[in-house]
């Protein structure tokens, strides 16, 4: 079951705040639906955000394609998650195709182009897969004549779901797998919106070995040496390097450093922000308390990201290669 | 309502896997279930455990205070919990009080010890208040003119319903508030088992200004400059200072070096392990997979503490002071 399909003249989602209780579809009509399922994180992942949006803005176009109708689904999509920046990008990109066109040619050129938006993702992927493949491989030729697996920690779910297909951090590891190099996934619970349990899910319908463990174990198992390679998805990476990730990326980074373990991000470029200069001017989504689930009267600060500086990353894995976060400029 | 007291020739516990949901008192009659209070984690809190296992040697000899009796009620209270070692101080302190006794005399002197031990632990920890409440005027002294009050981050709970009385960790905290220096609590929610939820609901009880976070959201808040000082708990000291506290304490105490802010650890003298040369002798229980929740076919790692190096903590809070980690034999 894909994350992101056409549906006749509509999209169809995996609600992922259903999973992995529940496998249910839904069909996405117009751009208020795209704007809440981003909002509500029915879908979620920053490239899955950003192909979802390139749809809204074609669902949008159907009804009006007047510049005020293109202005209005544009921002609209742009305010309903502010940190990860493939929003930004796909938005982006419809607005430099579309603003030009006649509105008569808009809604068709809309929907092909959110198309080669979620197509493109779905490439990007593959090779960021076959990138990091190699990464693991190294690992494993390196402990030659040990049989144990290549151990692989991730946070959050940079998996399938959080893209159009094959996911990021995790693209890697069923490149892996479907070559026959043995891997397994440390799995994060990843409070408070616990999307490890979405890897969990993924991780064993593609017969990937793995083990959910909670958020506060990655340091006792890196000082076990248990973990070989850390790597996880991103939001938003500025042009130094540092890489805005699900909140508690941070934590596993500094834990990796102090055991020598080595840190890698995987993203496709369209997650790097070339004209933000460092973290600190990435946006944090700060979402609500309730996430946590301790009632309505407890006091709770809840932001949804945070911030690795690029000195704690080995690498960037993109569909271009593996850049060293100091030379992500030579990625563009 | 106190966490433990005597209720006639038994002892009244609060039962902790209710809070903050319901308030229920248990009465605790036997030594089986003193034992699986302690193992379910109704008690909990490594200064509560100690004193509440030895009740429960008392009520054992209630029935039969011969020398095979006395045997099985210390090794079946031992068996409890693996990592606390004020289970097996407060043990040892019965064990060599009775095993010289006649037996007739062993019940009443276990109920007398049983007391002291209750009794010290809350006099321990009034003197852990007044050593840590130092620490934090001086943070508030560093900074006068600054109205905002000291933030302390802590992790789990180390507070009132982990001890007799007062606290550990937050001890400091109730002198603060007491005295009329301003403190806010920074409140991990500390998965899997989520006692802060019970951190939050004693210190609303106080009236201490807290904050709840997801245990991931502890890195950002240190990068933002949200912090100034950590204290938490512990379960185990090594005699080199390496500390065994609930899973998640390493994590906060790489972030809180990496960002300056002190780490502290506050503990009675009966959580040192004199005779423990360093961390890698203390054992770590493993519990079970189903307390994250994800059910029962998901593969779970659930080390229930972790170890923080002697090298990342600023001191030791104890009833006789604070002592640099690698003095602790000055506290003996």
């Amino acid at each position: 079951m894909q994350t992101l399909a056409e549906d006749g003249d509509a999209v169809l989602i995996l609600d992922q705040t259903l999973l992995p209780r529940e496998i249910e579809q839904r069909r996405l009509n117009t751009l208020a639906e795209v704007a809440h399922a981003i909002r509500a994180m029915q879908v979620r992942g920053a490239p899955l955000i950003g192909a979802c949006a390139a749809y809204g803005v074609a669902l949008a176009l159907r009804q009006d394609a007047g510049d005020d109708a293109l202005d209005a689904a544009l921002s609209t999509l742009a305010a309903t998650r502010p940190t990860a920046v493939n929003l930004d990008w796909a938005l982006g990109r419809m607005r430099r195709l579309l603003g030009p066109l006649a509105p008569a040619l808009r809604a068709a050129a809309a929907w092909r182009e959110a198309r080669a938006i979620a197509e493109e993702d779905a490439a990007a992927n593959a090779a960021i897969g076959r990138h990091g493949m190699s990464l693991l491989a190294g690992i494993a030729a390196r402990r030659a004549g040990r049989e144990e697996p290549v151990r692989l920690m991730t946070h959050c779910n940079a998996g399938r779901l959080a893209t159009v297909r094959h996911g990021t951090a995790l693209a890697p590891v069923y490149a892996a797998h479907d070559a026959g190099l043995a891997v397994h996934v440390w799995v994060s619970e990843t409070r408070p919106r616990n999307q490890g349990l979405l890897t969990v899910w993924e991780l064993a319908q593609a017969g990937v070995p793995h083990t959910l463990i909670a958020d506060n174990a990655a340091g006792l198992l890196m000082m076990r040496g248990q973990v070989d390679i850390v790597v996880v998805g991103a939001d938003r990476l500025a042009a130094n390097g540092d890489t805005a990730n699900k909140i508690g990326t941070y934590l596993k980074a500094l834990a990796a450093r102090e055991h020598g373990i080595p840190f890698y991000v995987a993203a496709p470029v369209s997650t790097i922000d070339y004209a933000c200069p460092d973290g600190a001017h990435i946006p944090i989504e700060e979402r609500d308390g309730r996430e946590l689930g301790a009632g309505v009267e407890v006091p709770v600060a809840n932001p949804a990201f945070d911030v690795t500086p690029a000195n704690l990353i080995a690498g960037i894995i993109t569909e271009r290669g593996v850049f060293p976060p100091g030379n992500l400029g030579a990625s563009a």
